[in-house]
């Protein structure tokens, strides 16, 4: 399945809810499960609402916490959905009933990884620096802030006192299944999904900050900094990640090509290091951090209002977004 | 009021709960408010019951986002069960009844500064580095994993893979009211309240990730790391807080003296850089840094299994924790 999260036109009261991609349409999981256990179950309406409130969350985190139940709930909703359309017709939405939202709007944790060589091949000799030994003995990483969250097709506004704006193409994986020490042999087991990330990054700010020795903070925390879309595949619907070409468009014109399986670090390794001593709960966010090649300052250039960024990856679609300046 | 979260004895299925302290003895919030609608309000126990799960929420997250709707709730029932303790008496416990969770068990956000110039000039000399002229520019931090909080009375396992252990003996502000581009000068009104914080720290560990430049990560991310307690004090109970004195125990011998006044950054300071272009929410946690001499590593010493750590703070109270090994 292909998941979004959106706010639903003349329903924003009801907040943020979950759907899933038809053709061109978004299925609203929670309306269409109630549909579904009225219409195969013969339960009242206000009963099928109830236990689809629960079965099918409107909140992303709580419907990835809520593993092989809620998955089969709406999968069962997506398949009795695509059926026969006619019958969910009310739940069936086309882009202009929907605003989409972050695919997790509030992910617990954001850990933002650095797992591909040519990223830091790129970027070390530009500050005068070789790369750090100690990337090759650990998958290091930042936490991002998970109120900073960004949508596909947002416009993103570059903070007024950056001079340095630049993005990072990266893909990221969801936490489903949580747990501690997690050996690298089960860590796939405990991913729920794929999307695209693009970490927009004040390098102004960022370097500033670094300097001290905490790593970044505001220079990757501005509002939609962390950008998570345009939707979240789930593990069983992408086969094998590591296979999956992507490309990065700037203003429309290819920067970078690369593949997942250039990744020095996978995803095994990230889960396995960051789970060691310390606990994973579902809805974490694990970036891969950038494609070689995938951020502007790899090139010599930054970034200005105006330029589009297009971040696409097999199997999952391309993330839009738009770079505009504080009025 | 002193605040506390909590599992109650017997009642662990219905999850963390919120208290207040009177006394000796912790007030469940959420039960005594049921009580003292039945009784003031004339309503039925069941009304009363759904209106205090909403007026005195049980998560702790939730009554600080509540602001003052669960503010003038909690400080009702506070009142009603000190003014006559028969009619509160089943839901005034024992510290037998009930074992303490970290004041916020899930925070949205833990931000770690570094306010104290003492603890650079301890520090630096030592790793054979000048402190950083940028940390007299802004206020700096690294954020910290909210899922690994700890509480009073924790005994906290030294990660197997540590030789370094350490402790940061810090005050931390809870955020009441969200916002973003706060003004230093209405900073204040933003804080909920105040707690100890111990930032339990893996030296060795923290030396070999920092290298790389993102900041600590596993280091100080370990389970319980984050410790926060004994309790949550609001901000119109503690007065002045730049006027509170502090003072570090280590096997119950005092390691440190200082006093909060003596931040070179303020948490008004904090506060207005963090929200810069960036959301704060409730209950998020800035942790003030260490308070000069406040750790081990400044002494040129670590810590080891056994070892205990108190941690008071005049207005607060003491925080206290033992190092355990891993099995």
């Amino acid at each position: 399945m292909r998941l979004v999260s959106f706010l639903r036109h003349g329903f924003e009261w009801t907040g943020p809810r979950t759907g899933a991609q038809i053709g061109e349409n978004t299925l609203d999981l929670q309306h269409a499960t109630t549909l579904r256990l009225v219409e195969t179950e013969h339960l009242t309406g206000d009963t099928a609402r109830r236990l689809a409130d629960v079965l099918s969350p409107t909140d992303m985190t709580e419907l990835v916490a809520g593993g092989q139940v809620t998955l089969d709930a709406i999968r069962a909703t997506h398949e009795w959905a695509r059926a026969d359309s006619d019958r969910a017709s009310s739940a069936l939405l086309g882009d202009s009933e929907i605003t989409l939202l972050p695919v997790l709007p509030k992910p617990p944790l954001i850990r933002d990884f650095m797992a591909f060589e040519q990223h830091l091949q790129n970027i070390f000799p530009r500050l005068g620096r070789e790369i750090p030994p100690e990337w090759y003995n650990i998958p290091v990483y930042y936490k991002g802030n998970p109120s900073a969250v960004g949508a596909h097709g947002d416009d993103v506004t570059i903070p007024s006192d950056c001079k340095e704006m630049d993005f990072e193409f990266e893909l990221a994986a969801v936490i489903g299944r949580g747990g501690s020490d997690i050996a690298r042999e089960d860590a796939m087991a405990h991913i729920f999904g794929f999307t695209v990330y693009n970490d927009l990054s004040a390098r102004d700010l960022q370097q500033q900050e670094m300097s001290v020795g905490l790593g970044p903070a505001k220079g990757k925390d501005f509002a939609r900094a962390h950008v998570f879309g345009p939707c979240l595949v789930t593990i069983d619907e992408i086969g094998d990640i590591y296979s999956k070409s992507a490309e990065a468009f700037v203003n429309g014109k290819s920067w970078c090509k690369g593949n997942v399986g250039d990744m020095h670090w996978k995803f095994e390794d990230m889960i396995a290091h960051a789970s060691r001593h310390e606990e994973l709960v579902p809805g974490e966010i694990f970036g891969s951090g950038t494609f070689g090649g995938g951020s502007a300052m790899e090139q010599g250039k930054f970034l200005s209002a105006g330029d589009t960024l297009d971040l696409k990856i097999q199997g999952i679609g391309t993330l839009h977004n738009r770079l505009v300046s504080a009025m």
